[in-house]
């Protein structure tokens, strides 16, 4: 028995690919729980519903608590030749284990401060372990590649965003300190306007009204769109790679 | 007469490429009633042109009746062995046919309920039947091969948007949620402004007003863009990859 | 003499790459005619400068008169057997001949009604026509390629984009076409926000107040990604395949 | 000494990939430097810090000094058979010398005059330099072939947002010149509202409010998005060559 609960709970030691029938409750539960904080904030909610939350909230540690004994008490299964304990033990520091721990105390904590609530979200990266196998598997390995084999030129288009970020902040801040000096009378204060504009979000709260300010936040605005063009062309060609790899490696 | 009737209708009985005249028709009908239905909401284009309105209103109906019927009665001519009946039965339960129900049906509800007018803005849906013939075939094939086989790497993408999306609301939550507590007092409140900042979309009814909020929307912001740029890379190599598998079919 | 006059205008006369000197200098002044026509509606730079702006816009139909005159005398030594006036009636009655007269007759518009002066912003097609040549002929062909070749996907990616943008419109519509009247109380007015969030501008002039409007808003705004992702993607792909296909024939 | 001092300084001097440990701390003395510039410019934090401020200001100068002396002095172990003077003449007009010399002055300038403190982030050029090698020579190579190879399709691209910049400002202009004449009132004032629209900014501070202009608006906010789409797909391809053609390389 202790041997299927491994297999069930270990999606590397499942047959045959997906994901356990056990993973997929684990998932709705994290999802379910991740929804409940999110939706516990909002006091137009909670208050006329505080019962139901409260008894969903008194549910999930318990669930949590067996969801982190089970593989822990399963952990003995696993393959090598170390005791039981050890093997535990192992179970125990791995990241795995931790990321369980982690979601373990994130459950509990509602019931002793108030404020740790917002650490059930965490419970979500319990997620992410799971995302790695399955049907995902593959996307996931492109996605990494994609994005390691292109890490320098997302890190050099980065460092041109920045380097365009204090540029167009000291720019404004020559242009309009005095005219706004509330809104850019100072560089960290321009900083704001100009990482707006650069991500092309475009709030509305801060913008130029001289001809001379709004001059130079056309030439910001248009180097901003170079800046999604950048890290976009990059990864599309980091994109093309992984797939044609993958397919070359699948023919031979 | 019902056998070119039938293939008048029926855009894959047709020889050669492109769609025949009566489907020009009934796609120009269809893009025409949609237009109908969207004036007629507007007050100040409505009242004035009622009349108008209301002929148009009420030939739209037989059209499609008539646009119904013909396919129906025609589909006798179907290849195979089935008997005129059986064949018609097959049009009625199938996805064109019930599509074509629902066009009918749409086209005919205003004249019993006045709350079902939006009903028919369904009957666009009758041209994406039509869409997938004629010159746009291939488009769509190479649409719909970029999309399907690149389906766990956009679902990763957007997964990795919702993270995203909870974890910047959770963070200005914490960030402004006791300063601007109508717009950022609960996480759902706060998830409204993550969205419109993440899409760098930015209305501007909801921005960080705090040093510290502002810093936060910064880093939402930037990693924004990966958000835009991620599926738009992962398609890029997807349309690449089915364009050149076309070629090499061509070729071969 | 003539001759060298027809070499130097035509540009596909010219031996060598690159555009002649003469046709530098009228692009110079087509620029500087669309500056001019451009500043002068501004108030406060016309009346300080009316005497420089009316010199300016004096001296230009000249330039203009000129430059028109010359290729119509000089056409008579465009190769061919015709007769000079069968050759200058050809280039009257060509594409660039019909171009070049709107272009005079835009120039001297302003003298006799001062409602045409926007005509003259038509002097900038003036340069489109020697674009095609010089070093930027390779890049506008790749263009050309990217666009003509994926003309089908990207007519697709902009149904697709009408069919959601009317969705949009329609889904706030219904959700708050009573709650803000004059913003979504009609598919039309609806269609204005649905624009606006589609193309991730977000002026903030409207916006959804409801939640239920903000979450239909939300998942407007992320196919609006979407929306983005697809056309460059396709443009993409088109441009690999021009490029490749460019090298390709440079080493046969 | 003089030779170690060289190679430790000379980033194409140094045996082996990556930057010396002494470049590492020009980059973080720059970087704290630009900082530094960057927080002074804020009268809430500069304020209650003014001491602290001052002695890294009086700090940082000193350290460039030496930094400016050591490369100077130890030019003369360069490679070639000039005398040392000339060694150290040709780093002083050389891009880095000339470079390093005017971080100097922007280094010592809040010492004579305050209005030039804004030069001292002209520092983070000095990155720029440095940059260029250890392991992000290859990804710069990579930018830089991108950019380069697809030049004119980049600047074509730009030419006709040029166009459509000044196309929908005129547009606009003639549709809501005298609605709104603040804004729209004439061509250069429109452009502001062209220039935030095409590069999906919108700051809300213009926008139309007739129906036809917001039926303008909608026309010039797609064709924005084919802006935004045409340079990245530029980009992506320029990326995918130039990623292929260095693999290629590496293989032969």
């Amino acid at each position: 028995m202790r041997l299927s609960t491994y297999q069930e709970l270990e999606p590397t030691a499942r047959v045959g690919r997906g994901l356990s029938c056990t993973n997929y409750c684990i998932i709705f539960a994290v999802l379910f729980g991740a929804l409940l904080a999110i939706l516990e904030t909002e006091p137009t909610l909670y208050d006329p519903f505080r019962g139901l939350f409260e008894v969903a909230e008194g549910l999930l540690p318990i669930l949590f608590s067996v969801e982190y004994a089970a593989p822990l008490w399963s952990a003995a299964d696993a393959p090598g030749d170390a005791s039981s304990l050890a093997k535990r033990g192992r179970f125990f520091i791995s990241l795995a284990g931790l990321l369980d721990l982690v979601v373990l105390l994130a459950a509990w904590a509602p019931f002793f401060t108030a404020n740790l609530a917002l650490l059930r979200i965490v419970r979500l990266a319990r997620i992410a372990r799971l995302a790695k196998l399955g049907r995902f598997s593959r996307a996931a390995e492109h996605l990494h590649y994609a994005v390691t084999t292109r890490a320098y030129e997302l890190l050099l288009a980065v460092s041109l965003a920045l380097i365009l970020l204090v540029a167009g902040a000291t720019a404004l801040y020559w242009a309009e300190g005095t005219v706004q000096p509330d809104k850019f009378g100072s560089i960290p204060r321009a900083l704001w306007w100009s990482a707006v504009t650069l991500t092309t979000i475009g709030y509305g709260d801060v913008s130029p009204v001289t001809p001379l300010g709004k001059f130079i936040a056309v030439l910001v605005a248009v180097a901003g769109i170079g800046l999604v063009a950048l890290p976009t062309g990059i990864l599309a060609s980091g994109f093309s790679e992984a797939v044609q790899r993958d397919r070359k490696a699948d023919n031979q």
